[in-house]
Parts: structure tokens; C-alpha cells; sequence
């Protein structure tokens, strides 16, 4: 049946030691949905201003990413201006116009609310409570969110968690949202909610994710060339929920296998600007990607 | 023919959020030597002062780690200071008081000379080239180094890196050595002044292992209780030279299983202070740990 994903669609302006790029497409939802679109079906829901050009649509379109759920509202576009430093780790935001995106309150077009799999990309966890209370029953629910509603919104976060049954974080959200500095803690903190897999993300570092009995480490890609971190998380999110839903393989093994394939998604988008590597990607690129991570990872057990 | 070690032998005095000790015993030809000792034999050349307990000395007798180039001088032990913060990643020096190792001139006996393996540890890149002109001809020379030493004497280090093998260094420092922010261009820099293999060092993420057309990423062992970091370098070299010179596999499939062993070796040692959880470890729980490893990072890969 697809996902849906529900997020937000945006322009950013991004600067790094590389080049400075204005108004570029940008936002969660458009990652992860152009992600996914490798390996399934996708539909968004988000909202744009008058202001988002038909050729985005249009990109979004070509990527058969249904677009029913994707509202234009008189205003702007939300518009991130971030940068970045050398070691290209973490985004300094410079600013955030929200612009339409300040009074985006999904609404789930009747067609999509059986979707299997579903996306709730880093929005108020308010709102991803009244995704999750139109939706009917979605065999796999996974969440991302940030430092800002951990601070601002912990116990609609907690909610939200007890709800879905995948966490996908970065690192130091996961030491914020549980005041632990030890990740494993941290994790056993975050299973006793309610969440059964949680995915932590580390950026160069890779992703490691926890079960109540098992651990799973993945390294990142290691690039000669990173030109644009923005966005990697979701395009994560996007290749790892794509190909689960593609496979329907939700066993652990199958999500190993889908924590590689986002890896894999955000190895690439972090290659160029905005989506623009995304937008030059095959699926024979992604395939022989898959295999240098199992060839990079290997080595022999013991006998017996 | 086993491994000989040439570096420190020393007393630390070190502070975690979770306890103090005064004078423990650390060094990195401690840590590296007890590793190694886990895997095949070992001989030591360092120097300790009058102060040197014969508790300490009869430790490292009881590994059979032959102490034949033990220098013992008049005046104090080196001596180090350092503090944790919460995250564990970097030590804080407080203090450092070189004593006896200020005039360490490491000469090695006859008996050591025809070493098949050779582990430089971090010491002045003048005394590792001076170690290197006393040995024959070891199959395997590996060594470390630290900040002080690449911004104090970048040139002597690099004559060092000419005769090496394998250079085993921090993250930090290898984007320090060559002034390169990327990791994957600086190892190529590394790669290229003539050690065949470079293993960087991630600390809690791990290990990425380079050749000139390879990489290898190993994951660290993820724990929920890290008592003190200090030695988990020379413990991981020590562990990775130790089933390297057991093996005698220099193969690049061998060196992986070594980096693992490392891990494993590093990911015991952190489990408490000084060298104490070394002194309870056998080798069984080394051989569970490293299928933990194997189990952590197993993934299937693509058919075909």
C-alpha cells in the first residue's frame, strides 16, 4: 500500500565550505518522499505558498510521488537559511521563516488514511497525534523530531512515542530527550515507552539501533566528497521506510537490511546540493552502493 | 617469534564522573602489552623510576610479558593527570610530570632485535626512528603518535610513517597530521608517505581501516557502563597486534578479524579503571565479546 509521509516541503538557502545556494527545494517530507520513490510508492502531505514553483511539483511528480495530500496556501513557503562549518556535523541556523508552515494542520485525504506504512517527519508532536488519529491502522509507524519540541513539548513527544513503532533520532537527541549521556541507557529509556525499534542516527558515524535485546551497527558511507548534509536524516528515513515497505520484510533482518538501504540514500544525497544527486540516481547505483557497505563491513567469525 | 612494545610504563591519576584513583597503574606499553599478552608473547622496553611498586612489576610478569627491557632509574615514575567529562570522549590533562621518562633513550636487547612484530607507542617520532635502527627486519611495524608530537615534529614523524606498516592514530589527529577536514582525504595523504595500512581510531564509534583501495569500518561495542577511557588506544593496538602476530594472517581479511579482537580488547578495558578489568578477563569472554561483534554488524547481503 505505500507510505505516507507527512512533513514538511520547503526552500533552503544553505552555505558550506563548498558554495552558497539560494532558495533551493528542501524539507523533510520532500527528502524522505523522493528517497522512498526509489523503492515504493509514496504520498505527501505538506503544505507550500504561492510562492513554490511548478517545477518542483513537477520533479516531486516525476518521482510518482503523489501529491494529493500537498495544500497550497496564500503566503510563503517555509524558508530555512542554515550553514555549515569544515566538519560539516551540525547546521547552524541562521534563520526560520515558517511562513505557511506556522498554521499547517495535516489533513489526511480520505484516500490515503489505510496507508501501511507511515512517516511522521519532524513536525510539533502535537500534530503527529492528529496525523495518527485520522490514520486507521498502519502496519509500521515511524517518527523523527528534534531538539526543539524535546524541549518545548516533552510529554506530546512521550505520547507520540508510545504510539509508533519506530524512533528515528540523531544522537544528541536521544542523550536530550532522556538526560543520559550513555547512549545504551539513553536507548533502554526510550524502548521502556513504548517504541520497539529505536534508530539512532550519527551522522558520519553512521546508525545504531537498539531492540529490547539486540543492538545493530551500521557505519556511514565514507565520502571523499560531502558537498551538503542537509536533508541526510530524511533521505534516510526515506530509503530505510521505502524498502521496508517495498519488501514488507518488518523481521529484524529486514530492517537491518533497510537501515543499509537509507544509509546507502543518504550517502548519496549528501553528494551534491538540495536533491540534485537524488534527482541523477539509479537504482543500479544504489544496488552496487549496498554492496560496497557489505564489503566495507565484513569480516570472518569465529570457527565453531 | 612474538611482539616487542617500546613506550610507557607510568602511574595515572585519573578523575570520571564515576570515581577517582590516585597513582593506578597506566602507560601505553601497560595497556598494549597486557592486551597483546591475551594472544601471543610479548617484550617490553620502557623505564620506571625508584617508586615503581613490585606489585605492578610482578602483574605484568604473571601476563609473561618478558620485562628484560624494563629500565628501572633513579628518580619517579612518569606521571600523568586527567579528567573526564560526562561524554568520556577527551581527557582533560591536568597534569603531566615526565620524571625518569624525560630521559628514556630506549635501547633494545640483543634478544629482541630479530621481532617479528614491532609496536612503536606514542613516543617522541625521534626515539621510534632510533628503535627502528636497532631492529632487524620485523615482518610488521605498527605504530602511534599524538598531537604534540605532529605539531612539535611533523618531519621526524613523517620519517617514522616511511618505515611503518601500519599507523594506528586518532580521528583528531589524523585531520591534524595533514590539515584535512575530510577523513577519507586525509588517509589518502597518510596512505601516501609509505605505511601500507591506516587505522583511525573514532573512540565510541569505532574504527575505519584504510588501504590503498579499501576500507574497513568496525563499530565500537556499545556499553552501558564506561568507567574510564584512559588506555583504550594501546589496549585496542595491543589486542589488534597480539591475533596479528597469533595469526601471522597479514592478509587484509586477517587485519580485519585483528581490528575486531582490538575492539573487543578496548571495549573489556573501559569496563573499569586502570588496568583492573584486563586482570579478571579470560579468553572465553574475549571469544563471546568478538561474536557479539559479529552479531552487531550482520546484515544480509543483495542475491545475485
Amino acid at each position: 500500500m505505500g507510505i505516507l509521509v507527512v512533513g514538511s516541503v520547503a526552500f533552503d538557502s544553505v552555505e558550506t565550505p563548498f558554495g552558497k545556494m539560494d532558495s533551493i527545494l528542501g524539507g523533510s517530507a520532500t527528502y524522505f518522499s523522493t528517497s522512498a520513490s526509489f523503492f515504493t510508492d509514496v504520498s505527501l502531505v505538506a503544505v507550500v505558498g504561492e510562492d513554490f514553483p511548478q517545477e518542483h511539483v513537477d520533479f516531486l511528480k516525476s518521482r510518482n510521488i503523489d501529491l494529493g495530500g500537498l495544500a497550497r496556501e496564500s503566503g510563503k513557503t517555509f524558508h530555512w537559511k542554515g550553514k555549515y562549518g569544515y566538519d560539516l556535523n551540525e547546521a547552524q541556523t541562521l534563520e526560520t521563516h515558517l511562513n505557511v508552515f506556522e498554521n499547517f494542520k495535516p489533513v489526511i485525504p480520505a484516500e490515503y488514511r489505510g496507508a501501511d506504512y507511515l512517516f511522521l517527519a519532524n513536525i510539533d508532536p502535537v500534530l503527529q497525534m492528529e496525523v495518527l488519529s485520522q490514520v486507521q491502522n498502519p502496519r509500521v509507524i515511524a517518527c523523527d523530531t528534534m531538539n526543539f519540541w524535546i524541549s518545548s513539548k516533552p510529554e506530546a513527544l512521550k505520547k507520540v512515542i508510545e504510539r509508533v513503532d519506530i524512533l528515528i533520532i540523531n544522537e544528541g537527541e536521544a542523550r536530550q530527550f532522556t538526560g543520559e549521556a550513555n547512549l545504551v541507557k539513553a536507548a533502554k529509556k526510550i524502548l521502556s515507552l513504548g517504541a520497539k525499534t529505536l534508530i539512532v542516527k550519527r551522522g558520519e558515524y553512521g546508525v545504531l539501533m537498539f531492540t529490547d535485546s539486540t543492538i545493530f551497527a551500521a557505519p556511514a558511507y565514507p565520502l571523499e566528497e560531502v558537498f551538503d548534509p542537509t536533508g541526510a536524516g530524511d533521505t534516510f528515513a526515506g530509503g530505510f521506510m521505502g524498502y521496508l515497505a517495498n519488501s514488507g520484510d518488518t523481521s529484524e533482518e529486514g530492517i537491518r537490511q533497510a537501515i543499509i538501504f537509507g544509509s546507502v540514500m543518504a550517502s548519496f544525497n549528501v553528494e551534491d546540493f538540495s536533491l540534485n544527486r537524488l534527482k541523477r540516481l539509479d537504482y543500479k547505483e544504489i544496488e552496487a552502493r549496498y554492496r560496497s557497505f557489505k564489503k566495507m563491513t565484513h569480516f570472518e567469525g569465529l570457527a565453531g
